[in-house]
């Protein structure tokens, strides 16, 4: 069935105590926004709507980047949840099928849960996700009737029996497009809060004699924000399932608690992570690699083999072919980097090519910025750039060509030959000695004038 | 009232197994003895009397450091509490008003309680501050009639009902001056350890049909620190409380469990921290600033917007304007960095100031110390400095000016200028292949030979 | 008592989801067989023989890179335990004495336990080491009578009055060597398995009228590792104790739980262990030295008064002498560096000797490899090495010489030389605007073009 998401983005999140929307704050990285949007996707939602309202602009920009085909619309005043939803009926009334409704501050829900969501509906007019609450507090209540959903009751509307039940409402909800804006148009905000609730469109279903179900999930799945502190728990969450997740498949992470994955990370077998090592989003490591402490990657690739850190800060379109090695305090952007080279200590390789087997000297950097652009740097199979060459983009070394240390290179050196930008050394006796008593003579002086 | 406080700070701490009295040891980078101090400001204090005993010139040097005001006062023999109080009797018998004596060891008490403290004695003589003991274990307990406190039992001298209590005694005590030396000179120590204790006096003072009552607090206040797993575990305690109180102020704290903080952490609404970054003392950060992972800031400033990190260093006397950039393994120290200056890459700036917009090259270094002296580098606004430039200090670079990639800059360089120091390039054909063979050949005859 | 171990090590370890035997997975950096050949060493064998199996290539030679006085024998078919230890007898025949088995997947049998092993065989011909367990599950049960062990039940052959015992098996035996390998003998594998138990031999002895008895340790000495989960939850229980035993020792670890320790690390008192330290194999830290956050040790030596970090690596063969100072991003390999000396900032170190009182500037390198080969570098006492001096070895700077900043050097320098290396400083008045300008207007026109 052709399938529309909704996903509610309006809310200001006056908890977060943030400038920023509620739904941009990141988890693992990245927008909790793009989570729920993500966790849609499994759906193959042809059209998937955010509802933006307070910071729109952002919510938008952050939206379209993600994903160019959605739709923002935009709820100008927050009236309520059902109110939220009517605001994308514009935009989904040309189409047929079924729409879920998501929230952008849950950011959770799994894939498998909303694969049920669906199902339900080839026997059901609305299904409701439900979760057996640990402490039931004041969520909205499920009343079930076998596996008929009867109605949602908010807490404070509840009876002592119905505050019993433990089957609580976690907000999200499956219906046919064209029945869930039909039931929303009979929502009325007859409530103390003066609001459009979209839980009242059971009622109105079961009123129709139409068919309610709940599907019920883990708590866990509908965890939502809505301070800084429910962030970092639920990143901590998040954390705490990808970490076992890679374990399951064959990685080893020496102290998982100290290793910090984004949503996309992905860790091929056998490989070792040491403690303390971040991942960004738009990571790959492929088998047997090894990943040092202290280490720092983000889109980049490393290939079976590698051996990147302690200390190594892989950015952007970091490329690393099989078997490369990056040592402590290098970092590398925009490279790539061949089979068998390596790049050891104290340098910077950005928008560059470095050759198969390649050495790369402590302290090289690329200089690929002129104050105004920047440029490309190739360094050939088999060079030997020396300590603390300055390779001046752009600039080409060829293969097999050496460098000596300390040049700074502004032409291109031909393969298999030795460039070299070097003074003379010079040496002047005694002349050590004498300038340190010169300054010690010079500083108890300046110690006497003070 | 006018207020003193007396601290007690003489004890060994056998169980530290350490040469630094106990007091001296860290919590959050700053000595335990420093944060007793700190929670007694609150009472704003005229006099504060410090009293040390093992390892007292290490006490007297840390105590006066802090507060130069401070007295401390030497206690040669440990007899007991009551014995250590009457030492700051000389220091204080000019001044009325009230006493409140503190532990060096026990550094959590809240600004809040001790207010309560002060209070009490509008209606009491003596105030003893109690918690209700999750394990009351061996502690004395504080037996109450109403509001009024009774006396302080030891548990070895408890009866069982006594030892039923759960409010046990913390130590802190506060009285009016006068009335709490002339209580502790009735102190007696015909007891097993042959000690004058302190908490003997509301007895005393209840037998003079004096008013003596407690006040509570929680539990955790009043831990005490007597083993290294203790330090740790007050450490903890600290950053628990100071890690929650940054994400209540709108911080966001990717992973707030690797976030380590100093007492006087002060960081603004809206700035993200991502995972493991160290604070040490003297740190301030304003709204919507980034430090990212593996930075380690200490006795420096970052206004709004500067994004510091990953793996930045910043030093005492490191002052970022708005909108700076600091990247990876760079280190900053006692320098001012202008509006939107960018030192992304492996450098080392120092003893320096860098003009707004400027630009510093990846491994640029001041060099500011010439074996002797330091000394100061000046870089205009939008300079740009060449990667690998050094800067021999004492130098200044004029707004506007360049220097040139690998450049030795020794003279000031006037604006707009461009400053080169570089040897030309010379290629040396076919030598980068001709040299590795003659080096392979040179290895090859060496372990022949060997 | 002459003393044999065997280690069984040849499993496959299914759930690891590893090409990698699953006793060579790393425990705090050390194969976890290697932890159980270690803990064997309190009994002083004479003879190792470690049973191989799955990839008994790697496991023999792990074995003999930690002892190459080991014995490794090959179970080629894995048919049981019994017949494990069977492949020990012809490397074992020889020798009387006693037998104690362990298992190459369970690295936490303490010295002490094993001690009380060895001691049990005074008056018993087989004991067996049990454990209370908090969950028995279905472990195998210690069938006691008084201080004899009458038999071990499978739990799957238990009746329910064996169920209810709490004494369960850990596997780990010791019996004589002669009888051990008579008892085996008669182990048949009538079992649904197919397998012969080592756990057979206990009611084998009891048939023949020989003592057995049971010896008792905690749960988490007897912890096997099945999985990538259980390895990560080893290594964290060996951190745990780890730390706990260097906080004893009077040594401060601020965050405890961010230091990640070897099994041979020696820390002395009063040292300082700030967050996010990572000590590899091979490293002690003398008494009162200073490790800062976020650096990274391994095979190296810190004497007394040392301060390392932060960001500091220190490499194998590191041996940094009384009140050295090495700094951030500063990486130290196979050097040994005299007393007083300073490292600050930015730089490498490796394959080198470094004097007393000499400092190394900022970004200073030893250009140690030439591509083909390693070589040592030279320098003296008191030297001052420039900022971002090459040194490009062999090379040799005497005691009290000075090096400019940004030389590269070559020759030897003389004690108390000045060596200099240093293109002229060229100023180019204007044209560093201009630079600008013309980059820019190449700028646009490349946008337009475009």
């Amino acid at each position: 069935m052709n399938t529309s998401l909704v996903i509610l983005a309006a809310g200001k999140g006056t908890r977060m105590n943030s400038d920023l929307p509620k739904v941009l704050h990141p988890i693992a990285g990245e927008a909790m926004l793009i989570h729920a949007m993500e966790s849609g996707r499994v759906l193959a939602p042809e059209h998937t709507v955010v509802v933006a309202g307070h910071g729109a602009d952002l919510v938008r920009a952050a939206t379209l980047a993600h994903d160019p085909d959605a739709i923002v619309v935009e709820q100008a005043e927050q009236l309520g949840t059902a109110h939220a939803v009517a605001q994308a009926r514009e935009a989904l009334a040309a189409f047929d099928g079924m729409t879920v409704v998501l929230y952008g501050d849950t950011p959770f829900i799994r894939a498998e849960t909303l694969e049920r969501m669906q199902a339900a509906l080839d026997h059901h007019d609305v299904a409701v996700l439900g979760f057996e609450a640990a402490d039931p507090a004041r969520y909205g209540r499920l009343v079930m009737d076998g596996d008929t959903l009867e109605r949602i009751v908010e807490f404070k509307d509840a009876t002592d029996a119905e505050r019993a039940i433990t089957l609580c409402n976690s907000g999200v909800v499956a219906a046919r497009t064209e029945l869930l804006f039909d039931l929303i148009d009979a929502v009325g905000n007859d409530n103390a809060a003066g609001e459009y609730y979209l839980t009242d469109i059971v009622g109105l279903a079961r009123g129709r004699g139409l068919r309610a179900t709940a599907v019920t999930c883990d708590e866990a799945e509908t965890m939502g924000v809505n301070s800084r502190a429910d962030l970092a728990l639920a990143d901590a969450t998040f954390q705490t399932r990808a970490r076992a997740a890679l374990l399951e498949d064959g990685v080893t992470l020496t102290a998982p608690e100290t290793v910090y994955l984004a949503r996309d990370t992905v860790i091929g077998r056998d490989t070792l992570i040491e403690p303390n090592v971040v991942f960004g989003p738009g990571v790959t490591v492929e088998s047997g690699a090894t990943i040092r402490a202290f280490s720092h990657l983000e889109g980049c690739h490393v290939a079976r083999g590698g051996v990147v850190g302690p200390y190594a800060r892989l950015r952007p379109g970091a490329e690393l072919a099989e078997d490369v090695r990056v040592g402590n305090f290098v970092e590398i952007k925009n490279a790539q980097v061949a089979e068998g080279a390596k790049i050891n200590h104290l340098s910077y390789v950005g928008d560059a090519f470095v050759g198969a087997a390649a050495n790369i000297g402590a302290g090289t950097i690329t200089c690929n910025y002129d104050g105004v652009m920047k440029h490309h740097t190739h360094i050939g199979a088999r060079a030997f750039i020396g300590s603390n060459t300055m390779l001046v983009a752009p600039v080409s070394i060829g293969d097999g060509a050496m460098t000596g240390s300390g040049s700074v290179i502004t032409s291109d050196v031909e393969p298999d030959a030795l460039a070299l930008a070097r003074a003379p050394q010079v040496e002047k006796p005694g002349m050590g000695r004498k300038l340190f008593e010169i300054l010690k003579a010079k500083k108890a002086r300046m110690q006497r004038g003070s």
